[in-house]
């Protein structure tokens, strides 16, 4: 850090704070507004009050949805008030006797040029975040995340289901109610499920055979016996904001050698993690953990001869709250001690592009004394 | 525009560009890098050269999803080189030689104050976006829009065959397959069919009655007869990021007079907006031949006696692409000409809370003489 930035960094503690964002840009504003935007809003905290200034087409809507205490105005007279040059947030500033701002890391630029060029300060907050507060979850907090994660679980037994139900057929592909089983299938339905369920998830990873050698390549074709699958299922509820985030992955038939010694070494790094983490372990020490059971087992992390990376190639895991990848994070770059009522993910995993991935994931919340796991479903890898 | 502003607008146009966003972020980094990127990725463009810098865990990914003639390169060299007060993009930058870079107005404000502290500049854009070009639709861009229409139009038919089939139950509620119909019933159900046909659709609005008179209301709870239904439907494909985006106010059973009356006002003012639309006319005059309509219809628009707007109180429409809201407006607020090339939506309303709102929504491109429809789903109000 400059000396330049840690000067700011003291003045921003005092400061009114400022958000020019929608909902799904910005984690802050649903934390402080709760008030879901689907176009860019202003919100702001000065002299001890919260405030929205939204537009007409928004206006009833913010009054009836914004959390207590949150005042709701309209812009429109802001957008009278001003200079012709001005913005919305310019107007609003010189209204208000407000000379600078303390904006979070993710402020759109272009509204931070205009403010100075209107001779308004505006100081990035030192965390990223408005509310890095919003790190340690509090009880109602743990309990929607919770609801998130028990919502996952389902859809992936009902995955598991599948498989179980899958019959192989003569070629060695699997068939489902009379139909190749492909990535795409399950994608479509587990997902509408979801929506049914007042969920919204995309980008649901149902990766087999040698394309779970990428942790986010979403999978793709028809799904073969004897071949890990790697299930990441990760839904946004559409009622509170909060992610689940789960994987498992599966082998319908039986698993070759070297997958069936990866899986062991992928689960044993999880428990060895789950065993050290607690308040106070910093996220590296517990990505650390994991990364020496798998070395010791035999699973080398670096290059592979096709040039791609190849071993366990991501961090352990990740804060899961409003943001589905948010802090703290367990990983080698984090040497900051976890807090009680962090939810972080706990997902070690092994990829080799001539065989696959398997990674395995479960959501936990940190405690003094150790942790509790939101999951209940067993990590197995061959399902019969 | 302040002296100041203009002169580095001046300067803009020949520096290297740069985005640092995740793809539900930034519509303009999936444009150029045609990588569907969850978390936020670099790019940049500098002598000519387009490349992705991307995290391990994403390499091998973007190297098959992105754009022909976009490289993609790993960002742990750049981790390296870098002091420890840099960015990754300082440290790019750095190893690049780039002291200036061009940046959209979304561009992460945190990001920019690194950039400035390690002594590179930084210039916002004059036009908010990288790739201004992205408002005129290549043909292969408004095939992609069609189509999402088109899977719009698909399930608004389903909505109103479900009003159709729906029997009106004695209190006066609808009843669907024996059960009272309610918007969270529609929502969840047409959003679980939007993803088995590969689109995502969330915060789908069902306001009926009272309810549509606030234009973003979700709605909830039992629907009645003989009240509107608003039914704003937008679902973006997961395959192409293209949106479609469509609107029908229907009543199950008969109407009430002032509704038949607001019915007859907003489609007219619907027609004369599609009669006047061709590239040359400004979204400012689209606007107002929609509202010259509606207030020489008797309907006025201001603040009701609730203290909330009522009439038509929101832009005539909006330009439909990556984004679901960008540019071009129609809006009293854009006094630029429109562009043969521009798919716009086209959607009048009217909103009083005594009793709820009407909207009828369109997607249309512009043409040099007038406009193609990309809707064929007539406007009715009453559905027996």
């Amino acid at each position: 850090m400059t000396q330049k930035m840690q000067k700011s960094s003291e003045k921003t503690k005092t400061l009114p704070k400022l958000i020019i964002a929608s909902t799904e840009e910005s984690a802050d504003l649903l934390y402080a507004g709760g008030f879901n935007a689907p176009d860019p809003v202003l919100y702001f905290e000065a002299g001890g009050e919260k405030t929205l200034v939204v537009s007409p087409l928004e206006y009833a809507r913010a009054l009836s949805e914004a959390k207590p205490g949150v005042r709701v105005i309209e812009h429109t007279p802001f957008l009278k008030g001003k200079k012709p040059s001005d913005s919305l947030a310019a107007g609003l500033s010189r209204k208000l006797g407000i000379d600078a701002w303390m904006v979070p890391a993710g402020f759109p630029f272009g509204e931070a040029e205009k403010l100075r060029a209107a001779g308004i300060e505006v100081y990035c907050c030192p965390e990223g975040s408005l509310y890095p507060e919003r790190q340690v979850k509090s009880a109602a907090e743990q309990k929607a995340v919770l609801k998130s994660q028990q919502a996952t679980e389902e859809i992936m037994r009902t995955f598991r289901q599948i498989l179980i139900d899958s019959k192989i057929n003569a070629q060695g592909y699997l068939e489902y109610r009379g139909k190749v089983l492909t990535s795409e299938f399950l994608r479509a339905e587990l997902e509408a499920e979801f929506k049914r369920m007042g969920y919204t998830a995309s980008r649901t990873i149902f990766a087999h055979g040698p394309q779970g050698a990428e942790p986010h390549n979403l999978g793709s074709g028809p799904i073969r016996a004897n071949e890990p699958v790697v299930a990441d299922i990760f839904p946004r509820s559409d009622a509170t904001g909060y992610w689940g985030d789960m994987t498992r992955t599966y082998v319908k038939g039986k698993a070759a050698p070297v997958v069936k010694r990866a899986f062991k070494a992928v689960l044993a790094a999880s428990e060895a993690a789950k065993k050290l983490l607690r308040a106070g372990v910093t996220g590296a020490a517990a990505h650390q953990a994991a990364a020496d059971v798998l070395t010791r087992a035999g699973f080398a992390t670096g290059t592979g001869r096709d040039g791609k990376p190849c071993g366990f190639f991501h961090g352990l895991g990740h804060g899961v709250g409003l943001e589905i990848h948010e802090n703290p994070r367990l990983s080698p770059l984090n040497p900051n001690p976890l807090k009680s009522g962090n939810i972080v993910s706990v997902e070690p995993g092994l990829y080799y592009s001539a065989w696959g991935g398997i990674r395995l994931e479960d959501l936990v919340v940190i405690r003094p004394q150790g942790i509790r796991c939101f999951n209940t479903l067993e990590m197995e890898l061959e399902i019969g």
